[in-house]
C-alpha cells in the first residue's frame, strides 16, 4: 500500500482509514507511513519498530513535536471508511487517523518553517500502557523527541484541550468453592459473588473536580469480566476488569489506594496505570500555542500522551480534529472541516505569511 | 497403554485415572479400553467413535445394560491419583472411573451369567448433551442398547438413586452502548447491567418437590460469564451462561419456559436441555435390583443418562461407587471398600451362588 501524501487531508484520512491498524496490526500502515515519509527530501526518518519518527533540520532556535498514534480499537462493523456528506465515517477516522493525515500533510508540505518540527507516528496507544510504542521510545531513544513545545493531534473537536486525566486498570477477583452444579449448595459461585462487584459499580459516583481551572469528570467502569469452569461446575473464581479514570490532582498511587479501598473485601490486581497530567496551560509555550488556535481552552478527560511528554519535561497540549466523544464507538466519524481547520492554523502557525 | 482386567477393582481405578480423559479426549482411554474388552473371548466388541459396546451372547431370556461414561471434568491438580489409606484420589475416581472399572470387572470375569449383559462405556457425558457419545449411538445403533434393564454405574455411594433431575443451559444477555471508557457516561456499561441478571440469581429460592416418593432438589446457577471489548471500551454485552437442575416433575419445556420467566428484562437463549426420569422404581426390572441390592433408594439429583435410557424404553437406575457430592471437586476421591462392594454385589446379582 502506498500513501500519496499530496492529496488533501481529509482524502488521506480516508486512505489511512481504510488500512486497519488494530492495536498489534499497525505493521502495513507503518510501512506505507515510513515509505512516504522516506520521500521527502527535507526530513531525516527513523524507524523503531512501528514507531517512526521524522525530523526536519531547519537550522531554528525553537523545535516542536507533531504525534499521533496510528493503532485505533477493535473494528466494529465500521470499515472501509465512508463519505456521508461532509462526515467521514469508519474505525479510527475521529481516534485519530485525521490527526494522523494533519500532520503528514504538514510533513509533506513544510519544507521550510518558523520552527524545527518532529513528527512522531506511533503504535499501541489503545492498549496496556507498557505496550504504548511512544513510551518504549522515550526509554531507547528520548533525544528523538525532545523539544520545546508537543502537540497531540488527538480529537478535540479543533479546541486545545490542556492535561489528561490518568487512568488505572485492575482485576478485581471474586473467589468461591467448586461443586457440582446439581449439587450447588454444596459450593460457593464466585459469578453470584462477583454481583458485589458489579453492586460497587452500579453504585459509585464518580468526581468532578476542577484543577487548574478545567473541569474534570472521573469513571470507574467494568471493561471486562470473566469466569466459568464448565457448564456442570460452580466456578470458584471471577475476575472483573475495571478501568478508573481518575483527575489529574490524583496520584497514580492515591488512584490505585481509592480502587482498593472502593473495592474493599475483594482481591484487587493493579494491572496497568499511567498518571495523568495537569492542564500547564500556563507556561510560556503552551500559551503561544493556544493564542495562535485562539478560542478557549478545555480540559481532556481521556488519558493521552500528553502525560508521556509531560514525564519527559516537554511541555504538551491536545489538539486534532474529531469530537473526542465519537471515539471508540460503532458510528465513529470527523467532520471534513475540522480537518481542514486543524491543517490551516497548524500551518498558519509553523509557516505564517 | 494397556489395561490389564485381571487387576482388582481399585486398582483398576487407579489404573484408569491415570489416563486422563477430559471431555473431548477419550482416545487414549477409549483405546485401551476396546483393546482389553477384545481379548475376551465371550463378548462381541463393537466401537463407534470412543463408545465402546460389549455384548454377551448367553442366550439368557432378560437382558441387562451396564454403562458408564469414560470422559471427566477438566484435570485441577488432581492428577495422578494417590491412594490414601482406603481412599484413592483423583480427577474421575469418583465420577466415574470407579463405576468403569466395576463394570470392566465384571466383563472380564462373567464368562456366565444368569442375564446377558450388555456393557457400554462411552464419552462426552460431562459437557453439552449434544455432544453425548451415549445419545449418538442411541441415534445410530439403538439396537446395542436395546435391554430390559439398565444400571448406570454412577456414583451413588453404593444406593441404588432412582430417576434422575433434568439440565438446562441457557445464555442469559446484558446489552448497553460502546463508549470511550474515559467518557463512561456517553454509553451503557452491559457489565454493569448484568450486576441485575446476578441479583436474580442471588435471590433465587429453589424449589425441592418430593416426585414418586423421592426428595429432589433444585437450583440455579451462573457457570460462565463472559463481556468486555477492549481496556478502555465501554462494553456493550455481557453473556451470563446459567445452569437450571430441575426435578423430573418438570419437563424441558417448562423448565425453558421457567427460565424465561426469571429473567424477563434479558435476552435468554437456550443452549443445551436434557430432560430429567421419573424415579420408576416401582417398575419390575427395577425393583427386582433394588431387592437384590437392598437399603433404601434415593433421588438422583445430577443428571444422568437414566434420562436417556427412559427415554429408549428401558428402565434403568444409578448405582455405583463413591460419594456424588464430591464429583467435579478438587478434592475428589471414592472409598475402596464401596468399589468393592459393588462388584460383590452386582456379581451376585449377575452370578448367584
Amino acid at each position: 500500500m502506498e500513501l500519496d501524501l499530496s492529496v488533501p487531508a481529509p482524502e488521506l484520512t480516508a486512505r489511512l482509514v481504510d488500512i486497519p491498524s488494530v492495536s498489534g496490526s499497525e505493521g502495513p500502515l507503518a510501512d506505507a507511513v515510513a515509505a512516504a515519509l522516506a520521500a521527502l527530501a527535507h526530513l531525516e526518518v527513523h524507524r523503531d519498530g512501528n514507531v517512526i519518527v521524522a525530523r526536519t533540520a531547519f537550522g531554528r532556535p525553537e523545535r516542536v513535536v507533531l504525534a499521533g498514534h496510528i493503532d485505533t480499537v477493535p473494528v466494529h462493523g465500521n470499515l472501509p471508511s465512508r463519505l456521508d456528506g461532509s462526515l467521514l465515517y469508519g474505525c479510527g477516522s475521529c481516534d485519530m487517523k485525521a490527526g494522523v493525515a494533519v500532520a503528514l500533510r504538514l510533513a509533506a508540505q513544510l519544507t521550510t518553517a518558523v520552527r524545527d518540527v518532529t513528527y512522531v507516528f506511533y503504535d499501541c496507544e489503545e492498549v496496556e500502557a507498557e505496550r504504548n510504542g511512544l513510551l518504549r521510545l522515550s526509554r531507547t531513544s528520548p533525544e528523538l523527541l525532545a523539544g520545546d513545545f508537543a502537540v497531540l493531534l488527538e480529537p478535540t473537536g479543533a479546541v486545545v484541550e490542556g492535561g489528561c486525566q490518568g487512568t488505572l486498570r485492575a482485576d478485581v477477583i471474586a473467589t468461591g468453592e467448586r461443586a457440582h452444579s446439581a449439587r450447588s449448595w454444596l459450593g460457593k459461585n464466585a459469578i453470584h459473588a462477583a454481583g458485589g462487584i458489579l453492586d460497587v459499580l452500579r453504585a459509585y459516583q464518580p468526581r468532578q473536580p476542577e484543577v487548574d481551572g478545567l473541569a474534570y469528570h472521573e469513571g470507574l467502569n467494568a471493561v471486562g469480566i470473566g469466569g466459568g469452569v464448565a457448564g456442570n461446575v460452580i466456578p470458584d473464581e471471577c475476575v472483573v476488569s475495571v478501568n478508573y479514570r481518575f483527575a489529574p490532582d490524583r496520584s497514580a498511587e492515591a488512584a490505585a489506594d481509592h480502587v482498593r479501598e472502593v473495592f474493599a473485601g475483594f482481591d484487587v490486581l493493579v494491572t496497568d496505570v499511567a498518571a495523568g497530567a495537569r492542564p500547564g496551560l500556563r507556561q510560556a509555550a503552551a500559551a503561544s500555542f493556544v493564542a495562535a488556535v485562539g478560542g478557549q481552552p478545555r480540559a481532556k478527560l481521556g488519558w493521552t500522551d500528553v502525560a508521556r511528554f509531560d514525564a519527559l519535561g516537554v511541555p504538551a497540549v491536545n489538539y486534532g480534529p474529531g469530537d473526542p466523544q465519537l471515539a471508540h464507538t460503532r458510528d465513529e466519524h470527523v467532520g471534513v472541516g475540522q480537518i481542514e481547520e486543524c491543517e490551516r492554523v497548524m500551518l498558519d502557525w509553523l509557516q505564517p505569511d
